[in-house]
């Protein structure tokens, strides 16, 4: 069993506690801070926690404590890790680690300083969907990845610090993209460093200083693209989906707006109301099991694995790090225009990758561009000339 | 933690062990039966199990044992039970509980006389969409149910045993169709009774004794239908799809085939095999976590969240008799050409129900027939005279 | 240029208009009937037809009409049919041919007699999809095929004459399940006999003597069953979809609710109303081009060319006969509980068929019963021994 | 009747003439001219056109001809328009309209000077999916549009001047792009002006000189975005989807690859070969009625209406020039990696728009930022303090 002090008790982390305490597990919140008390004391009581706080080192430093759970606004979490780093408590931290690179990079030094354990809780890359795709992909049934991309639009999230330009460091960018960015940079490769980001974002429906509605797009070192999408203006409840292209193959998912269930109700019969949905009468598409679908069953799996095995999770402050410096070229590139170098001061992976180059030999002389099936059911080739260049076609039977 | 002696090493006995023991769960099984000595000794292996035999009585003696777990074939269940009985040991069975209603009805007596608790393994009434959809039913987003259809069709079971008529107890109708019996029965009413079936059945493609395609109606007290769709001949994968119809709405489920994960491969980049599907080339949707949607995860939940509280599970010995009772009186009809009373000699839930009419008023002299939006954006309006029983129609601005 | 006098100036009588005048065509309505003044003129006036009346007989009869199009409520197209043959003028009558196959059989005989053109307007077998499916059937890419199914449910029609059974002759069974029926036997092969029908028939809801909910199967000579669902009950727009099952392979078709179109709205913005829909709020699912999609197109285009050829069109009123006598089969059944025969005195297809049965031989002494991929990548077979019976597994590497 | 000379008789020519001569069109091709005899004599023979040559001023000069359809590779649209004008021939070009903004400008100011119609392909704006929907976007069910994104990628194209530089004059970003930019350039409003764009292109996979994948943004003066997605790299198809957003509503429509149907095939059956699929067994999706679905009847129709009207159709070459005129911004940005201005020497629609801000009001000191259902059924708003610029959440019952 692992004891789990949670910081902050807010929305996310009264899903975290779902997922931590559900399906029979072996793990157990026993100590809740909250800024509120009237907070504390109602999730300490939700939730069976015995000890409660309005003081967060108090929470931290509690003997029992195995890992620190941190849900709390962006610009708190600095602070709460630096206590864990001073209690020397395991810990784990809400999307995004930092505001910017900046926090993050002295969040990471200071855990890695302190020799503490460090998860980054990044749930979307634990989604069972995820995980199936991610094996399909390192299989090799997509062959080399060219391109991923994740979307993530919604109306806009449930908290008012959210909308906060100062709490929140940001906003959908920040938010959503964080989720995006290392959806992609796991189908293309951890070790594959992101070298510059391209980002339109603007303010087009929302009164707050924060973009609401942006597009990125990331260059790997090996070529391969990463895209993200994300909106707090998205009308329809939570689109929430990935694509992957490679050569050999393609990855569509799609997390929550259609996942194989489907409803239609007047609304005359009951006063029911679906989870996230904009409305609650007509054609509505509820989620079967939104902890796992979401990915925090598998993601606090990973976590207790690692802390009990003493290595670290899949997910770290590293990752955390490097997602805000990818965040933090998109900002500079929404203002400036221009491709922007992602700035890693720290990198682990591969360095000085450049664009493979494999054609297909069709014979001696030429390349193939392409086979494909006729309607008449024989096969066609385009040819290219290795020497002259030159393009031809060709119908086998 | 409950402690699980697990009898029968088997597809469905390792899908079990999964799930038991999956996600930091507290349960472990202590103890493997097997009929070969090879295969309990791999199980034991496998899944780090402390004991294992080739004699059931052994594993379920032992004294460590909370709970006995059945996989095995269907016509061992009874002898299994027996055991459990004579042990006064829990006991939960993976469907359907009998080969026919009398061995069921056996089992169900002896459990009750020897005053220990009973579980009936119907995985698919646990599935994450299956409840959800049950709470919506429930709460009466869907007025009315009028009916419910489940569909189960596969190419075929996996082991030897099920193609046997004698081991087995019947085709597709009893390995699949006790699934699609008390999928409709749940969103209908446990409390309904179901009166009548209908059935056809043939052995369209097989050599086998046994059906591998059906398709039955059963008809409950209150007027309601429940239908079910099975087949051994089914080419593309695992057809997994549930329909409700209610007067004020309408439920549709896939389980399997479209979940919201696709994905297409060339097959040129790996040897790739997606579980359960055809083919491993084209077009595959993978399931992402398939122990959580086939429901596996709650199913155990229950179980044992149940056995420690001291209550019964949802689903309980009772439940598999009369889903047995249904699946008999659909073999009868499948012969006999003709309606079949479902014979229960238990019957716990309502009884001398009769189809509700509920019309509803226009006006003093009218029945409202249907309301409408017309395409030029009209109410328009079906009516019936109560006393002339004439229709007419009528178009409100 | 065909001229077309159109019989009915109701729902369907607009929809064939449009279709008949509608891209580009160089077909024309010259000369419409409708029983009421006000509709004939305001339906002359929308469609730019030169001729309207209020008398039948004098629309069929004028010399520039090529064809007849019977648009009319079911209990009056046999009077008309009987004019067309008056006047020996070409004919093609809407879905359901008669009201029973004693209806049918006399104008189906009439026709002959008279020796005119006649066209059976069942537009479902005229879909694009049904035409692409239909060209793989045939093709054999779905082997022998087992079973074919065809649902169509829908809140209930538009028109008060569909309500009243005498006008009607029947229900959604008469009203839907003359398509469903028409679908299945199609894939099936339509020079296969139906030889009995099973029904189930209730009034679950609406205030009517008819039926508004029913589900059918058909037995065909050569062991392939058809299947009929069909409601006026079902809430959440028009549900029609085809399902086929063949030894080879499956073909699912959704032709309304789910065809690629997805759209959400607030519905602040504009009193957007969708077509069929039950709401204009909310996720709405509209079709692209309702007239190509529903078969509409199609179908008219088979008759004319038919026509101008001198040969029959796909669908006659054989066709519309053998459908009817199918139907009375399945009232009769509805009632008598029992699989009664279908009486079908006038048949041109196949007799004396049976049930294939071609079992897939391993070796010489074993039937190949199944194989499957196993998880870890080998061939997994079912064998069954060709004298003893028994059933043994065996993994291939 | 409109009599057509069809230049060119390559692939996009046969689905031409499969569309124009298809479904009891009053219309009809008279004259194919094609480079090679062979060509001109096989189609000449199969859409029985009763002149054929090899000449393509002598097709386009025949006193019979209404109206010139040039499909043609690119590169020699331009020479071909400008016969047209010369013999005063009403004209219609396939998309692009020219290889860049120059030409197709040229072209654009032959067609003005000489006062002949002339009509701009561009199917995929004419589709009845995108009809149906830009019906919904001009009624005000979206509100205000925000983006407008399309994706055309597909494995590569069927000819082999497509993926010659000099004869296409670019690669997936004009083969393509120049449908996703229409396609956007209509939801947002075709009077709006685009004025720049962002673009990523590579050559990924194919040995060619061309950019085979690129993804571009285009800003629109009053703050929407266009973006395109093409590639000749996918794998799985044609994959043809468009996502629309708007303040209060979304729409989302798939072209190709899911439409509604959906076919299983273990390939033993038949040698069935799907269209434009990557493979013939296991899942495949055929498109029911492709000419249909792909816009190809409505944009004929368009097209002869309106000449037979003496207007204009809905697309000219003047939206050609508008396409090309983005696509080269593209095509500057892809080199330069910066947001590259439109330049538009020839604009027809509004000018000086800015981004419109219309915050909703709460109250007289709040605007809403957003107003959401919770969980528990209550509605929670997040509003911002007008002078303050602080943010709150407040519960309503």
């Amino acid at each position: 069993m692992i004891k789990i002090a949670m910081l902050g008790s807010g929305f996310i982390g009264r899903f975290y506690a779902d997922s931590l305490q559900g399906y029979r597990s072996r793990d157990k919140i026993v100590s809740i801070y909250s800024r509120r008390e009237e907070s504390a004391r109602k999730f300490a009581e939700d939730y069976g926690v015995a000890h409660w706080t309005t003081e967060m080192e108090e929470a931290i430093a509690r003997p029992e404590v195995d890992i620190v759970c941190i849900s709390l606004p962006n610009n708190l979490h600095e602070a709460a890790v630096m206590l864990c780093c001073k209690h020397k408590k395991a810990v784990m931290t809400t999307k995004p680690l930092g505001r910017n690179a900046t926090e993050a990079k002295r969040m990471l030094e200071a855990v890695e300083a302190a020799g503490i354990f460090n998860g980054y809780l990044e749930d979307l890359v634990y989604t069972p969907k995820f995980l199936k795709a991610m094996g399909s992909v390192q299989s090799g049934a997509l062959g080399r990845i060219l391109w991923a991309k994740s979307r993530e639009t919604h109306p806009g999230p449930h908290s008012d610090w959210f909308w906060d330009l100062e709490q929140a460091g940001g906003g959908c960018i920040l938010d959503l993209g964080c989720h995006c960015v290392e959806i992609a940079r796991s189908y293309i490769g951890k070790d594959i460093k992101p070298v510059e980001v391209m980002c339109w974002a603007d303010t087009q429906v929302k009164p707050i200083e924060a973009e609401d509605h942006a597009i990125g797009l990331v260059k790997y070192e090996n070529g391969a693209i990463g895209q993200f999408e994300v909106s707090w203006t998205f009308r329809g409840g939570l689109d929430l989906r990935d694509e992957v292209m490679g050569t050999e193959g393609t990855i569509w998912i799609n997390n929550f707006l259609r996942t194989g269930m489907e409803m239609f109700t007047t609304g005359k019969g009951a006063d029911y109301v679906a989870e996230k949905a904009e409305s609650n009468t007509g054609w509505l598409f509820p989620v079967g099991d939104e902890l796992n679908e979401l990915g925090y069953n598998h993601m606090f799996m990973d976590m207790f694995d690692a802390l009990e095995a003493g290595r670290a999770p899949k997910e770290t402050f590293y990752d955390g790090y490097v997602v805000n410096a990818v965040l933090d070229a998109a900002y500079r590139s929404a203002k400036s225009k221009l491709w922007e170098p992602v700035q890693l001061e720290v990198w682990r992976g591969q360095e000085g990758l450049s664009k493979p180059s494999q054609y297909t030999e069709w014979d001696a002389d030429h390349y193939l561009v392409k086979e494909e099936m006729t309607h008449y059911g024989a096969r066609k080739l385009i040819l290219k000339h290795k020497v002259s260049g030159e393009f031809l076609q060709k119908v086998l039977d």
